[in-house]
């Protein structure tokens, strides 16, 4: 019992792994769409998501099933908890690259990143990518101390974002209303996936230590 | 002991109506903040959301206490899960009043709204209030049948941010660039804030009843 016990514990973990491999894929997709205008791109990442989510709504009812049938106190019922929160994070990653294939199925045929911008997008889609494969290797390893690094690593993603946004206020900027309105939708969207895949992170620092990120000082 | 038990149950359901009451204070000052560029409504705003984030902590805290002590099944343990979604989604509701807030200290002394989008974003910020006065009195009454309401109550709100972007897009609009991204995004966080509310409702209905909301037949 105990043992079937543990396996639907770690399960937990897989699944989680299995978002952040989705999620990863789904923003990469995203960055295409966006850059190329790739309406097949675009399609992938809206359809995709439903995978996604499914794998947060088994996260959510194994982790009832769990609960009620085992009882987990301390420990455990922290893994329990923290891994429904990191499931949401996940899911609305997933929901982020959504949001930014949609700008770019809406601008289809033509691309929503003007041409000036083009570099900085691509650098927020690899830096959102590193954010994602790098929640994914920590829940993957109970990592703490690598988990406490991505709240700097995303500190460029919010940099790269303010640059954009420096560019569409620039007098120079001469791309008309709907091009400004969709850089900052795009900037908003992959802030946010950052922003996520840092709360996962600090859940995952809960998860081991049983410390909020702040409080946790890791040995030197 | 089951009396202190179910006491505290009760009292997660206090909690939340409370940051009901906060999210609903927090976006009406939000919405006075962005209208006359109110400087303090908007440092009230952002300073107050600290309070909102420590029910959501107290609702975590409790939840793992009363799981951890009480081991909980079935409808209790559903109580206590949606409990903590709820929680999360009204910790949002308020960092969305605090985006909005944002806007508007970012824009003192002018407004970031344009004379001829008040009346629009008025309205936006009267819905707001009735998503989130109504997700608490079904919370408080734990009232399936109207927590169904809030995701058609909701298509108000869809539908007065298409009107912001629709008179963004208008060939005649001439507010330029920063407005353009200012209007985006209030537009964006109104909508999101109403998304959480639909959310809590939802998180409502499946504590009640058990079942999601699109399987619950209400009884005629």
């Amino acid at each position: 019992m105990r043992d079937t016990y543990h396996e639907d514990l770690d399960a937990l973990g897989g699944r989680l792994v299995e978002m952040t491999r989705l999620a990863r894929h789904a923003i990469a997709r995203a960055t295409t769409a966006l850059l190329d205008a790739d309406l097949s791109a675009a399609q992938e990442v809206i359809s995709g998501d439903e995978a996604i989510n499914l794998l947060d709504d088994e996260i959510e009812r194994s982790a009832f099933d769990l609960m009620a049938r085992q009882q987990p106190v301390a420990q455990d019922l922290r893994v329990i908890i923290t891994a429904l929160h990191m499931g949401g994070d996940l899911e609305r990653m997933g929901d982020h690259a959504v949001h930014l294939a949609k700008v770019a199925r809406r601008r289809h045929p033509d691309s929503a990143i003007p041409p000036e911008l083009r570099s900085t997008v691509l650098e927020m889609g690899h830096q959102a990518e590193l954010l994602v494969i790098k929640a994914g290797e920590v829940i993957s390893n109970r990592d703490a101390d690598t988990a406490l690094e991505l709240d700097s690593d995303d500190d460029r993603m919010d940099k790269l974002r303010r640059k954009l946004l420096k560019r569409i206020l620039d007098p120079s900027w001469s791309h008309g209303v709907e091009a400004t309105m969709d850089v900052t939708l795009v900037g908003r969207f992959y802030e946010r996936f950052g922003d996520h895949a840092v709360h996962v992170a600090d859940n995952l620092v809960y998860m081991v230590t049983g410390e909020k990120p702040k409080d946790y000082e890791p040995e030197a």
